[in-house]
């Protein structure tokens, strides 16, 4: 089940997308004798159900494989990633005043704001309660080290979420490039890339007495930091440049949500200081107050003073860090499952280059 | 360190309450070299820090004793009860657009919606944390179970938070004393009875090769429904009655909020059509418009009705069946322990019939 092509990784990653979240649909409860209590439950289903990359769930697997585990070792605690990015996406969702998701409109505009926060929560419990139900695969010790990844992976995705909000909460535009990366390395690249890897990992030793070496952990950090990054200003420029029908969100939404990208701070930081006050004056409105015209020229301006071409370089860079550690680290490690080797690489290219 | 006294209990209470807070002050982080996310660990502080009555810490910890548990194998688990609440509260507080929260503006009311949602989200994922830090004097097994617990006990509580703020959502007053008892049930009874004393027998056992029979956790579900029902009663009552200064919260807040207590189910019940669709109308009127001579006469009507001394004699009756269950499971487990004993019937009566 592993590919050799990106068309091939493509299919494999939506195969696999749709398993994972079928064991995640099939965990979570769908009925209730309390009517109320069944409207919960499709509440906690509709993320869920919307599909989505499955990235984070494929590299997991990928990494358990690569070390020796199978694809049955690591399914349950993929299908708990999906979950994690689910129910913390449904708050994000309320947090960034978002429209949509997935193409469809966010949770909290279907259900309101309470419900949908609680909604949250309750999928939230399910993901551990689903990792908890792991332990007669996985034993006792590696269930135990899977959840504390969950913890620090929480931690660093909060951590940078509260970066992120506080920057828009006190309209502080004095954001340069190494506090983005700090805020992108904790809120996109742990959940997406440093966890999905690291569980792998300690996936793939369940069945031996040696869990991973902390070097070895550590070194996916690296790894994991640099793809990471490549991938949220690969999905910042989409924000801006993709079609509205394949990106599934709201195209220039980045823009009238007044985020903090590499895009803007290299543009604010290449413009005089009257067009950045201009842009800052604009960017700081309500989302709602901002025109078409006035979100149209904010791009446009991007696009002339470089911003896109620029993050997208920096992506690549980034990008190629990722591959050299990941290079360095199959070899040294001795990682060398061909198959998966060759769909980890795959899945590292579309991660940081994909056009959608 | 027991109680043999109301006196002594309040002490007991407030003694052990300040140590299971610092144990979740020493656990949570403190600061950061980044200075926002230092401001993420002060908001992830400050519901810890303001103290609360510590009633669900005290009954885990004495329902170990009482099976013979040491107060050291609980304090931890004990910590991270008192750490749930304080999450769950940052949302509740929210979802409930509550404004006082022991005797101070409520998280979001100091700091906005979206940094408290995340707040809250980054505490609850550290109750997890602290939890696996147990393991080493628990050992995997309990560990494990007690992982179990707090999840059954998230199900819970989310499904009773989502039946009560369906009804406000939705404008729905066509509720009875059986849907109030359900509601009460997994809102306040699970997570400040059922789990507590759970979770306190399975701590007792972590030692040994046996962990508590599913009959015997079953009789504690019993034992904490009523006990919590009562519990949540009062909880209302003192809402109307209490002074502001000893309650901490908004006297009347349940009116103006439209809570749907059984003094207020009862009081709609015995009004007539016209004085129910007066009271609905009020009632359901958005919290800043309602005015303080009409949230007055609301109150005045519950008392006139005899639905607060109603509510009482409710109250009264669930603790007394709650103390029977008790006896009986005491009894039959040979759980004699006669200082804990003691002490968990003083913490009954102070849940059920305290005045603040």
């Amino acid at each position: 089940m592993l590919a050799k092509s990106t068309d091939e990784l493509l299919s494999l990653l939506s195969r696999n997308k749709a398993e994972l979240d079928q064991i995640a649909l099939d965990y979570l409860p769908r009925s209730h004798s309390d009517p109320s209590i069944s409207n919960l439950y499709e509440m906690m289903r509709d993320y869920p159900k919307r599909g989505g990359k499955g990235i984070r769930g494929l590299m997991c697997i990928l990494w358990c494989q690569l070390f020796g585990g199978t694809r049955e070792d690591a399914l349950v605690t993929a299908a708990a990633l999906e979950i994690f990015q689910n129910w913390i996406l449904i708050h994000d969702d309320i947090e960034d005043e978002s429209d949509l998701r997935r193409g469809s409109p966010v949770l909290h505009k279907k259900y309101g704001v309470p419900l949908s926060i609680n909604a949250g929560d309750a999928l939230h419990g399910k993901m551990w309660e689903l990792l908890l139900s792991n332990r007669d695969r996985l034993g006792e010790r590696t269930t135990i080290s899977v959840l504390s990844e969950f913890c620090t992976m929480l931690n660093e995705t909060t951590e940078g979420q509260h970066i992120e909000l506080s920057w828009s909460c006190s309209d502080n535009w004095d954001v340069d490039e190494q506090d983005y990366f700090l805020m992108v390395t904790k809120k996109a690249a742990w959940y997406t890339c440093i966890a999905p890897s690291r569980l792998g990992v300690m996936l793939s030793s369940s069945k031996s007495k040696t869990p991973p070496s902390i070097e070895l952990l550590d070194r996916l950090i690296t790894t994991g930091k640099h793809l990471g990054i490549a991938f949220q200003i690969i999905d910042d420029v989409l924000n801006l440049t993709a079609s509205q029908e394949k990106y599934g969100k709201e195209i220039l939404g980045d823009i009238y949500e007044g985020k903090r990208t590499l895009m803007l701070i290299h543009c604010l930081k290449e413009s005089s200081e009257e067009e950045r006050n201009h842009m800052i004056s604009v960017l700081s409105k309500p989302r709602l107050s901002k025109t078409e015209d006035e979100v149209r020229d904010i791009f446009e301006k991007m696009g002339s003073s470089g911003s896109i071409d620029y993050a997208r370089r920096v992506a690549q860079e980034h990008y190629e860090k990722s591959i050299h550690w990941f290079e360095e680290i199959t070899s040294d490690e001795g990682a060398a499952h061909p198959d998966s080797k060759e769909t980890i690489k795959l899945l590292y290219e579309y991660a940081a280059q994909r056009d959608y």
